[in-house]
């Protein structure tokens, strides 16, 4: 779509976005937030997934002009269509910065992820709900790409089991993990079986009671604090050959309390 | 899928959800909340959309039994497959209250909405999004649909127009209307349009400057209080042939205050 | 404050809102909504505490008027002060009534609240935080009132425990309680009270090595279903001799799911 | 209070925290999440304002211990009082590295804060929310402080008000700033004061006819885009004597969209 042509078709109208401004401040971003949008994405499964995306797209804006033109922002995540995933992003973040005379372009894009999960003892299907979020940039021809997962998983407390004469406390934690993209992209599917085999049990959708047996047990043999549960993600991602840097981060809504026992690595 | 097959695969697991229960209260309303699901909804334009559903499902629970069994909601949704709608919706309802041996049971489902949308003036297609409710209910054989949307306008203050110089304050306000469905059904897009109709003027997500000039004149000739916008849409709900019951709230996020002007109308 | 006096300074100003309506349409409502104010409330032990509301102000406006007058909501806050009370919400609610000329008035208020716990073996100090909501409405000079809490609570299930060699999974769940009061005020702080002992533990915010394992041991003997909780709650109700409505709902935050268990019971 | 103490008093009870790990890896952050608590803060011209915190609090972990023990965030601090500012934040973290034997420490606190303000034209008093958040650390003996204060504003849009023959679209805007404390401590209300200067009107939370017609007008004679917004804030700030490093956001809740716009400055 020509933005140009468009904007002939009312000549008379002031662009006031294109005055020079006279502050001499250079603006990081600006751009449109908040923005909900349905998009298909990549699946290792199924070929693909139609989810509903939360957008944030925005440039850089040189100190010489007063504003940016917002509609082009949408104007260019309509054009693309809806399919969005790790490798085309980088053409909507080249679009960006060429209709937007720009020299650095920013996607954020958030969104529920589907997987299907059989039961562990019966098979019966079921699928669990993650949080999945990519944040791409292009600066400076220079593409970047971060995918952020949240795993909703089951732990036990060690300490609670240590002391206590039967039973032990446990809880849905999430675990939130931030990885850079390198030459090889990971799958999302690889990042949620790290994070599930952290924990002291996966959690599921459709349990029966032989299931809810199995994993009531499989949790209380292996219990978890929040620091365990980072170290253990931590401990899988040194080993993982393609991936540079991380930040993994546990919140277990403990069952005692009616606060959240929180831990945090970051790989420098 | 025949969960007493599964259960018969292992006999040893006392069910104690069966029990009987001597406390001699009904329970009104058990089951899930808070899931997360991909469904399919029905479209005006193009027969069918891909979106993502929150759901909450119960069934009532007779005094004497101890609990209801928790994984057989997931079950009755994964065995009815995506596509959920104001007509297929009754097969859902009924389906629980047999699985569940109970004599009502309740849907609730809230997902997002895309409608395209033409730019006033230079056409400029876009998408906006809406959030929409189905509330369903199943209770001694009689079904009920109720339907919830959304929908973000522009409204201009008739009072701040008419005692200031220049301009007018004006805001995002949010129209939020139940109708229950009776014989026939009435469109989501059908609501939509009502309320869009009600207010200073209708919210797109692409707009030109020739598009930006006619929504701003057109808010400024139409101001509304957000007593008109509630007023608006109910004057055209008593002329509506199909729709028995309604309420409509509005909500503006005041430009000028940190908190919302509110107004609400309920047919009694 | 005296409105009417301030109008007078500015006789000019033309007063839109008092215009005649003709679409002969009475709003139920009409006010301020997500309005945050510092107040005052009761508390048993303490005499009061400081907290934060957040307050919907509404009244009733006749068919024949155009608009309310959104100002006096906060002139009538403003000048009551920030001591905000079973006793003195009535005084609040007939002054809308005087100031907005109208026949009903409502307030809504949400405020966090506090109550000081110790720990159940080492006696350590603590403050637990819980939601509560006054909903107060003056209607043709009959005062009614509804105060709701919601309570964190621990919950053992009692499945889990039934049919596991070891362990059972539990959770933090919320009880959601709303009453209507009646002739006599039933204080917060002993429906926290008949919510916690309903539990299969109740929730701590400082909980030293000795008090886990009691916790863990005590939730572990006493495992509840949601549907035990609601069932529990409205047995001690039922029995309180002050308390003619209620209504009262639980939702587990399930450790083996990433969705609720979710049980209500209405007193009819 | 002392822990050990307490922990004397049961001695049988086994300390997991306390193992050593093998897994060699350092965690950056341990602590709680998500925890409320009543403070008490300082105020410009009150001296101080009673509000509620939301509080996380965490040390770093040598990868030498398994865990951290929770408890002691809680006991920190209740034994320090309601009382916490910018002045007395740093004896807070330098008692958690003590108490959790570690090298680093962070605090975040986020509250509602109130400021009285007088409508510009009658004088009405009323009071308008802010919310606050102090972000504290102490590594390495070194204190850092960072506050943060998101403040509600009007924005009209310049380019709407240059291409119309009436009127102007404007709505509500939220400006988060984020300043680094250097030796001299600047004052929330200073903050707040820079940014409500810098939008095209600052909100109030009462507003009479006169006082509406004002900020009307004033709106419509100072039309600032988002990127006008953060540009004028960061002039502000780079003139300020007192304020090495800041991070300037700008989200507007565009009239016109129902997606915001956004612009944001950091100082290099």
């Amino acid at each position: 779509m020509n933005t140009e042509t468009k904007d002939l078709a009312s000549p008379v109208l002031h662009d006031e976005q294109n005055r020079l401004d006279e502050r001499q401040i250079r603006i990081d971003k600006v751009g449109v937030k908040g923005l909900r949008y349905p998009v298909r994405v990549r699946d290792k499964t199924h070929d693909h997934q139609d989810t509903i995306g939360l957008f944030n797209l925005s440039v850089d804006l040189p100190q010489e002009f007063k504003g940016t033109h917002m509609s082009r922002f949408l104007e260019v995540l309509n054009a693309h269509g809806r399919e969005i995933d790790v490798m085309n992003i980088s053409d909507i973040l080249r679009e960006l910065c060429t209709k937007l005379k720009s020299s650095s372009s920013h996607i954020e894009m958030e969104f529920p992820y589907f997987l299907e999960k059989k039961a562990p003892v019966t098979g019966a299907p079921g699928l669990v709900d993650y949080q999945v979020k990519f944040a791409a940039a292009m600066v400076a021809g220079h593409f970047e790409l971060s995918v952020t997962v949240t795993v909703p998983v089951a732990t036990l407390c060690p300490c609670s089991k240590a002391i206590s004469e039967r039973g032990a406390h446990n809880q849905r934690g999430y675990v939130t993990l931030t990885v850079k993209m390198g030459r090889k992209t990971v799958w999302i599917e690889d990042l949620v079986r790290i994070i599930e085999d952290s924990a002291s049990c996966e959690i599921y959708s459709v349990l029966k009671r032989p299931d809810e047996k199995f994993v009531t047990e499989k949790a209380y043999d292996n219990p978890v604090f929040v620091e365990d549960l980072v170290r253990n993600v931590a401990q899988r991602l040194n080993a993982h050959p393609d991936l540079s840097w991380y930040r993994v981060e546990a919140e277990n809504m403990e069952s005692i309390h009616n606060h959240a026992a929180y831990a945090m690595i970051e790989k420098s």
